[in-house]
């Protein structure tokens, strides 16, 4: 069977040996920026579809098992975010999470890429409804060096959503970010970060975890989730922290915003530890 | 990009709207049985792969969590399993997750297609090897038939390994089998039903849950668990019966032998429901 490429969008991952299709009514834009190159598919069965470098970041219709998944179980572990830094995340559909916390009083965003976020906005508004809250403010800079020059003790939450460890987020996946991070956010502080998908990326999951640890942070736990656009279907995070003992477990099980996957049970339920990653 | 129908297999979900494909380096066999066409692929970097009518049944690298979530969520969950059920699973996958129980004195399989166990004790070497234990039975037949001439309370756990209820299968998703399942089983039986992708056949699986109600089992409960190979990667499994709450912890905890995925943090996490599927 082959598809026809005309109404097909493929993501090949070579290094998995497997690709994944998503059958398209049209391509509703493309450009070259900078960094990047962003084209935005309508889909036939997933709503809209961003993709970079011809991989895809997000659909409209399954977005919400990562964007719940770095959010939440971050903010439900550190015992009183009230500041938190997102490194990356330019469709903002993990700062609406972030912003459903009444406890957090600020949100940086620090996005390479502006156009992400405009097109964004344009075409998955969805994502960018809490856009406009005072307690949101947007850099569109290096992550990198926004790490390297933000004082001491000054975050709560570091979410690190970011592309692959390939090209321009590579750094982002080594331990002098990570020392970085761990300064910015003092003792207290927890870090989220995208960690591939456990099936395939195995070997740059657990580099990874060992990066966060060389990086000063002596617990690392990772979580595993659904995400049906990225590969194999299965996707992790990895929380990193002094200590990531303090699950709000009551406030989660009684909070007052809506989510479309994350409840307290999926939370415990995504520590599970698979035999294999033993 | 398209991709070479020479060098991948591809599978289209017409559902879903999506599709996915393996890198392969040759087909190693392919038969029309009298029930269904056959192929036998060597993949790039899944091993070995099974696919009937154009559908993918397993492959060698990942059909672990399918196998396993199956055969051990029921197991642990029936108070003391002696005799077991398989409806389908004549790749024997199940069977020999199965007989890892030393509680478990018979197990039957009852497979409409010969071919299909000949075929796997060729290719999937690795799935078949209890197949010589002398607890293990085969039947080569209708399994609707098989269930209905069956006495009633002769099984402890039936386990329905089938395919997707589209063709021959279709009977084993209705109440008419689920109402044979449950004489066969009694009041203390379990039965486990594989139950499509949460995300994709939503509707399927909630039609599932009630023909499983109208068929006698007052207890249903939906457990998740990764399956690359399938639509979305996310895929599912049901337990029925009429009390589901004995989970055999402390055994599992202690099990003496080996998995790949299962462990009792996982069988206890599979049971999490989403917040879209409350």
């Amino acid at each position: 069977m082959q598809l026809d490429p005309k109404t097909w969008f493929t993501e090949v991952c070579q290094e998995g040996g497997l690709a994944f299709s998503l059958a398209i009514k049209e391509k509703l834009h493309e450009e070259t920026t900078p960094y990047q190159h962003i084209e935005i598919y309508q889909t036939e069965a997933f709503g809209r579809l961003m993709v970079i470098d011809g991989f895809i970041m997000l659909s409209e219709r399954d977005n919400f098992f990562y964007h719940e998944m770095m959010a939440h179980s971050a903010l439900f572990t550190h015992p009183h975010p009230r500041r938190v830094l997102i490194i990356g995340g330019g469709d903002c559909g993990t700062l609406r999470e972030v912003l459903k916390h009444d406890r957090v009083k600020e949100v940086r965003q620090v996005e390479i890429d502006e156009r992400v976020t405009r097109l964004a906005e344009k075409y998955f508004p969805e994502l960018c409804e809490s856009n406009d809250d005072p307690r949101a403010h947007f850099h569109f800079g290096d992550g990198l060096r926004f790490v390297a020059e933000a004082p001491a003790n000054s975050v709560d939450v570091i979410i690190i959503d970011s592309t692959d460890p390939i090209g321009p987020a590579e750094g982002l996946f080594q331990a002098p970010f990570y020392s970085d991070c761990r300064r910015l956010l003092g003792d207290k502080g927890v870090l989220v970060h995208q960690s591939e998908s456990p099936l395939i990326h195995l070997d740059l999951l657990n580099k990874m975890r060992a990066e966060m640890k060389k990086g000063g942070f002596p617990q690392v736990r990772t979580l595993t989730y659904p995400q049906c656009v990225y590969p194999s279907g299965w996707w992790s995070a990895t929380l990193a922290g002094d200590s990531l003992s303090s699950f709000r477990e009551q406030e989660a099980a009684a909070k007052t915003f809506s989510t479309r996957y994350y409840n307290v049970d999926i939370h415990r339920a995504s520590l599970a530890v698979p035999e294999f990653l033993r």
